[in-house]
C-alpha cells in the first residue's frame, strides 16, 4: 500500500533551487498522481518507456517508497498541469569508505520543447543537494560523451568508462 | 535486527559458477560474520575502508537486508577462514522500460596474491546470473580504461562516460 502520495519527505528537497525556476513552476518529489500529468510522456525524451499502466507504475512507486533510497524530482508545469523534467537520485549504501553511501545519478530529462530553461541544471543541482543531505561522499554518473561539457558546467569530473551488457531477451536500449 | 546470517537468500545464486572454483573454496551471499573472516580487509584491496567498526558493519548489512536489492557475493578460501573476492549487484527499480530494472555492479575486488583463479570473472558472472534471476533487462558497470578489456572478455561492451563529484567535505577516492 502506498502510504503517502510524494515519494518521498520533502524536507531534503531544501528551498535553494526553487527560484531558479520560470514563474507558474514547482520544483518536487514525484507523486504518484504524475502519472497522470504526463510523467511517462516525459519519460519518453529519454529513452523507451515500454508499456506501463497505472498499476504498474503504482506498483514500482510503491516499491521505491518502501526502500526509501529513491530520490525522483520532477519539475511541473502548473498552467499546463503537466511534468516538464524529472531526475532521479538512487543512494547506494556501501560498507567501503566508514560505511559510506554513493549516489547515483539516473534517468535525466526535459521534455521537448522545454531547452532553454535550465531545467536539466536545475535538476542535476538539486539532487546533488540531496545527495549531501543524504550523506553521499559521491555522486556518480553516467553520459555519452556529447553531454559530458554539460555535467562539466555542473561540476563533474571524468573518472571512468561505462560498461554495460543485457540480459539475452532485452531489447537493446 | 538482522534477521538472518546471510544477506540475501542464496537461491538466486543457483549452481553453476560453483565448479569453477578451486578446492576448498565456496561463493556464497556475504554474511554478517564474514566481518570476522576478513571481509574488510579483503576490500581494502579495492579503495579507502576507513574505520569500520563491527556495529558499523551490522548497521549497513541490516540496511541492505532490509532494502532486499543488495546481493552481495564473496568468495572464501575455507582453509584459510577468509574472504578472497567480492562483488555487488545492486538492483535498481525504474519506471521506464515497462518499469525495469537495471543492475549495478559494484566494488569488484580479489585480494592480494589471490590474482591468476579467475575469480574476478567468476564473481562477474554469478552477478550477471543474479541481475537474471532478479529480471535486470541490463548490467552496468564503471571502471577504468585499463580494465576495460578484462569487461569485455565476460561480454560487456562501452556505452559511455562516468562522470564524478565529490562532496565538499569528502577525501577523493
Amino acid at each position: 500500500m502506498v502510504s503517502s502520495n510524494a515519494l518521498f519527505d520533502s524536507s531534503v528537497l531544501g528551498s535553494s533551487m526553487r527560484s531558479q525556476l520560470p514563474p507558474n513552476h514547482v520544483l518536487r518529489a514525484l507523486e504518484l498522481t504524475d502519472f497522470n500529468k504526463g510523467y511517462m510522456e516525459c519519460l519518453a525524451n529519454l529513452t523507451i518507456t515500454g508499456t506501463v499502466t497505472g498499476q504498474m507504475f503504482a506498483d514500482s512507486f510503491e516499491e521505491m517508497q518502501r526502500a526509501g533510497c529513491y530520490f525522483v524530482i520532477v519539475i511541473e508545469d502548473l498552467e499546463a498541469n503537466a511534468i516538464v523534467a524529472s531526475g532521479t537520485l538512487v543512494v547506494e549504501q556501501k560498507f567501503l569508505r566508514g560505511c559510506g553511501r554513493v549516489g547515483h545519478i539516473e534517468d535525466i530529462v526535459v521534455a521537448k520543447g522545454q531547452q532553454g530553461k535550465r531545467f536539466g541544471f536545475t535538476i542535476i543541482k538539486q539532487l546533488l543537494e540531496v545527495a549531501n543531505v543524504t550523506g553521499c561522499y559521491k555522486s556518480i554518473l553516467d553520459c555519452s560523451l556529447e553531454n559530458v561539457p554539460f555535467y562539466e558546467k555542473c561540476g563533474f569530473v571524468n573518472k571512468g568508462i561505462q560498461m554495460a551488457i543485457y540480459s539475452p531477451d532485452a531489447v537493446q536500449k
